[in-house]
């Protein structure tokens, strides 16, 4: 096991109703003016919206309001966002939504403290001093963001999309009621339950030793999520299947799964390029691309993958022919995210040969400078990255 | 699953060396003037207390000094602390030990702002609007305090000994290194992990339905404990053994684990009256009652009981006699604690027939006015305490 350094403060207030408890909670902590931020009209559909504003109302609470987030969120909303915050004196960032409101709420969050443009911190890694506390009501589940101190911003004018971590973005409290999640799209669950598995994966995937009880935590949370997952796809008003994806996308996004090990985070690295010069969502190109990079490292420490199978896909076979255990581990696989009607080739992402190259060079860094490989189990040039692009057009 | 309110913010700084963090922890977050609280010798002796007070010196931290804390920690000692904490104005406590040093601490912590005598908080559940921050270098995996809100203090005035619970009490940061352990007697390891198992135990054993994440992370937690165990028990100087052992105290009581379950805590309740009339170690008292307590209640919800007996102990038999695999699954359990050097009886910790029905009644209120019967999987009146005390004698 390697040294770590875990910290996950963020508050959980989970359960029915919970929702209402918006306006008490930021009360509790003592906030009196916040920005409400949030994407279209689904929350405003769904009454989600009214509940969550006479909750604050009731409460005293002072609020101005952002909404507009779309998926892969923009840069330039953030920028409006921050003059926002400035102007009113905004004290804590409401976000109500799925990962891409409270993302780009934690872009506003330190760009309202931060001098010069916040794009800075994600494209130079800079570090940052201060942020405004951050609080969501969770609509879907999916990036882990309503626990995690990650954001991801896409830089509409240079088709760059970052992701940027601190402590100091932890949400403060994040409100999270499964039945919020029961008019969710099809296709939206199964990209939030693949994002949620690859939060796992990218943590699971190790070459570090002595690392049981983390070992056990992810293959609990990934058995437990595609159990339920499959339930939810199938009825999207099932609560009880609800609450352990729900909070199973919480645990795979908190840090908890991955202390102690060299983690690896290749899928995530080779998705964004996807996403910022395709739009398409973070879910499916992980989907996508995960089965095609499992078969392209395997062979690097076969026994993890072999573990993989029998431990999480339950395969059952013998041993002496461990390979066999392998490949039948990442189809299983493979046929969980089409059971979940996710894609499993690039081509169903309208994703031909075109971009690859350059995608794979961006993701290396090799297209604007020296390559630096990514990915912890492999490390992956861009040679290799494209390799894993090709195997699954 | 039920609705739930998660918050586990206490920072875990883990690994090789890290008790040299110290100072420069306590200096990141802008204190100056704080009080070491500690047990005996042994710090001395190893030269933690040099090491711990060194960085201290070099990070330019002022730091007033309170030894003396004994296991089962006595309330006298808490009310000096509290005295010195104010007069000194000391801002954190940082409490170097084990669960005894840090739950004197957090008595400390928030007797400083409670306008009265702190055993108020614990007889009478008295809310407590505030309390110092509290840190730790932890010096024995057990009680889960280093990242718990929980602190159990021994009134030595009355006999006894109550435990209370707030949010406030969380430590702000708890320095973890398996090094630490390795000069730790055998009683003392075995008693630390009959305790960490019981933590899970409380929360395992439930009539909650829908629970496959918590009851997956329980038994994975569990596993690895036992496993783990039974290594740093034979070779204390096993980093790797104790990495495992030592993490999962924490994640075994940092309150996940517990999370929209009904929780038990029937044998943390009979096992504090031991101690408190008898100052058994409460790991000691745990490993006798909790096969008992097994014993006397899985007929209430035998399929909980089957899930244990298969899915921790490993049993392996036809699931169409129930009953064998769960006594085999107890009596596994039990033999874990014997080749962990742990009692299975009252007898072999000195205590007989004398005080158990006064300790019965005492632990489910009986003697002192109307009885409040304790447990959650089953609730226990003084009558089945007695007879699960007598079943263990």
């Amino acid at each position: 096991m390697l040294n770590f350094d875990f910290y996950a403060p963020a508050r959980i207030v989970f359960g029915r109703g919970t929702q209402k408890q918006a306006g008490p909670l930021v009360r509790e902590y003592g906030f009196k003016k916040i920005l409400l931020h949030y994407g279209g009209g689904s929350i405003k559909k769904s009454g989600l919206y009214d509940e969550v504003t006479a909750s604050l109302k009731a409460a005293g609470i002072n609020f101005v309001e952002l909404g507009g987030v779309k998926p892969n969120p923009r840069l330039s909303l953030v920028h409006e966002g921050i003059a926002l915050c400035k102007k009113e004196g905004v004290e804590l960032i409401l976000a109500v939504g799925g990962g891409s409101a409270i993302d780009s709420a934690k872009a506003i969050a330190m760009g309202v403290y931060y001098d010069g443009d916040v794009w800075e911190v994600y494209d130079q890694h800079k570090p940052i001093k201060k942020a405004l506390p951050v609080a969501t009501v969770l609509t879907i589940p999916a990036a882990g963001s309503e626990s995690s101190g990650d954001t991801v911003i896409t830089n509409e004018g240079t088709q760059r999309k970052y992701g940027y971590g601190s402590p100091k973005l932890r949400p403060l409290f994040s409100i999270m009621n499964p039945e919020l999640f029961f008019t969710l799209p099809k296709n939206q669950i199964a990209n939030g339950v693949a994002d949620m598995m690859s939060h796992i994966f990218e943590r699971y995937f190790t070459n570090t030793l002595h690392t049981d009880l983390t070992d056990g935590l992810c293959e609990s949370a990934l058995k437990t999520i595609m159990g339920n997952a499959l339930k939810v796809i199938k009825d999207p008003r099932d609560y009880d299947a609800w609450a352990e994806v729900g909070f199973g996308g919480t645990v795979a996004h908190n840090g908890l799964l991955g202390m102690g090990r060299a983690q690896d985070w290749a899928c995530h690295g080779m998705e964004h390029e996807l996403s910022a010069y395709y739009d398409v969502a973070h879910g499916a190109g992980l989907a996508v691309l995960t089965p095609g990079w499992m078969a392209y490292v395997y062979k690097d420490n076969p026994n993890m993958f072999l573990q993989f199978a029998v431990k999480v896909m339950g395969v059952e076979k013998s041993f002496r022919e461990p390979e066999e255990i392998i490949r039948e581990g990442i189809a299983r696989l493979g046929d969980f995210f089409k059971k979940m009607g996710l894609p499993a080739r690039l081509s169903e992402l309208g994703i031909g040969e075109e971009k690859l190259e350059l995608m794979a060079k961006k993701c290396s860094g090799a297209a604007d400078g020296p390559e630096h490989p990514i990915g912890g189990l492999k490390k992956l040039g861009w040679q290799d990255i494209l390799a894993i692009y090709r195997s699954v057009k």
